[in-house]
């Protein structure tokens, strides 16, 4: 029995998210990676393989070891690499294949100097995120990092590697493909620049709304999705799934209720949901608040949204006939806002078929 | 030698911190139970005995458990009883002196029903933040519940416990003052209007904006103050502290530089600082960025602040002069907007004298 806030997994619904991507690759011809940064369980992580897949994407050198200890042998860290942990990177790279990505001259000097053994090696290519990595359209650059890598022995160079992040910040079909078709624009345009010196340039590209929304991978050797493991309601609300695709949801006891303001209050808030917010009709929306029957929660009938997180408390607002319907003591299924925050934070997972997995620690 | 996130703790201006708010308790002859959901370690709880620290407030069932296994045998969960969690509730009461709070006829009822051991109680009261609780001038409500307890065998009425978090939305000593006044004016009419049957009452106030700034405690039978443990950058923000009491910092590793927008990156976002965010001249601020030096910050020369975070990623904003210091390698300190929810998500301490503290798992 739900006694206290438990992050509960829908596995039908995850295999059938990642089934739905696999295929979508497969299709298209790219090799699919998929980001565990947003799971992080090894459990979660073996159920791709019955799709195939067998190289994987995480956001940090300690994700890769837990993941590489569990069993991986092709792993790409999908972030500027940090020189100071290049001693790990290096005992990682004598056991699997593995990738780096780097985006200055300093981080490539200096991983050549201390690395012994090879590592492949993307540029952070930035196609108007604005977060990090070197701008496509910056070829003076690209250029200087090129020459450095070409005289790497132990940083063997692969391509670039692009998030598109700015898709988290639109919210239609259309201006999630714009973005998509933009950033191949400027990286195949990159890659044909480079051509001559560089005749196998890959391109690795990245992020759940355009790789759910599209199935045109042209020009694109791998796709590096994560969140569409599971999706939230910030994908739903871009567009990149339904809320039924959600594969999780927090479940929150209720512990006190203001009829006054029609509002609930749940044990469930930013240690387990995250300060992560969707904004709504100018309200701040921390998740979707939906019934749960017997560990289902069902999307048809929502009773209402979480408007405020506090450390432990979160405070749902209702409409008078769901508000009527809750009593204290209940437990209601929270569709988290940034399922890769809730996920972290939570650190284990309890699947609605009663099994429990662990995160990396 | 710090390669990765790390969470710092200057045990030096914990302890100060700790002894400040322990003799003003002392001085004002109120009970000084400190709220422990901020640190959320057995060994920092440990420091506060030597200020006689012997009763403590903790924000879930879950952290009761955890603290009463580490020696501390007087705990309140100053979180809306969670009925479902009876069982726990009822064994911890078994052993040690357990304070619960509620604010319904229902939860008084069921736990009334199924406890076979005494808890303290508390009515949870709100004057003004608006969160939860009973607002201190309904008082047919709260007759409503008082009138319940009388018959309770297990639920022990003790009084009135008020959290003024309002205190957090306001910029300057006085507002505080005001809030905190206001409240003790509501607390103290509300037990007067009580008095008759409940001659005992206790008043029990906490939060750290109104316990920092004031030293008149009078009315009240105890303080709750938690994150003044540690502060951070909004509770410097408020007037709570200054920056040089902040005793913990996030060190994070510089790993990307923007000469044409001056921004840094380092290894060090939402899963290690938490979203919460200052606005700060109408930018969002997630911490004030400092050097590191010997595992020490210094507060008098601060190199920029955090202006945006990713799950991994921090992008720091910098002028110039600092920009230009800073080199890819570096360990920066952060000083955390949200000190509670930056702990909670590091799980573990590295103080500057090297000795490492876990937090409950």
């Amino acid at each position: 029995m739900l006694t206290q806030p438990t992050l509960l997994l829908d596995k039908n619904k995850c295999l059938a998210n990642i089934e739905r991507m696999a295929l979508k690759a497969k299709k298209a011809n790219v090799t699919f990676r998929p980001h565990f940064k947003t799971h992080q369980s090894a459990e979660i992580g073996s159920w791709f393989r019955d799709y195939e897949v067998d190289c994987i994407t995480v956001s940090s050198v300690q994700m890769a070891v837990y993941f590489a200890d569990n069993g991986w042998t092709d792993i790409t860290i999908a972030f500027p690499a940090n020189i100071l942990e290049w001693a790990t990177i290096n005992e990682l790279a004598s056991r699997i294949n593995l990738n780096i990505v780097v985006e200055s001259v300093e981080a490539i000097q200096y991983l050549e100097k201390h690395l012994t053994n090879p590592v492949g090696t993307y540029i952070k290519t930035d196609t108007g995120y604005g977060r990090t990595g070197i701008a496509a359209e910056d070829y003076d650059t690209m250029q200087r990092l090129l020459k450095e890598l070409k005289s790497c022995k132990n940083l063997i160079f692969i391509g670039f590697l692009c998030h598109a992040g700015h898709t988290y910040n639109v919210q239609s079909k259309d201006e999630i493909l714009n973005i998509m078709a933009s950033s191949r624009q400027q990286l195949l345009a990159l890659k044909t620049f480079m051509a001559n010196d560089f005749p196998l340039i890959q391109i690795s590209y990245g992020d759940t709304p355009s790789c759910s929304v599209s199935d045109n991978f042209e020009g694109f050797d791998e796709i590096r999705p994560g969140n569409c493991v599971f999706y939230d309601d910030m994908q739903a609300h871009i567009g990149s799934c339904q809320q039924n695709d959600i594969a999780v949801a927090l479940a929150c006891p209720v512990v006190a209720k203001h009829p006054e303001r029609l509002e609930v209050i749940v044990h469930g808030g930013a240690v387990h949901l995250s300060k992560d917010a969707l904004c709504i009709n100018k309200q701040k929306h921390f998740g979707t608040v939906l019934p749960l029957e017997n560990g289902l929660w069902h999307t048809n009938q929502p009773l209402g949204y979480m408007a405020k997180v506090s450390q432990e408390h979160g405070t749902i607002k209702m409409p008078r006939a769901s508000y009527d319907k809750v009593k204290i003591g209940d437990m209601l299924a929270i569709l988290p806002v940034h399922s890769c925050l809730t996920a972290n934070l939570m650190k284990a997972y309890r699947s609605t078929d009663g099994d429990r997995f662990t995160m990396m620690p």
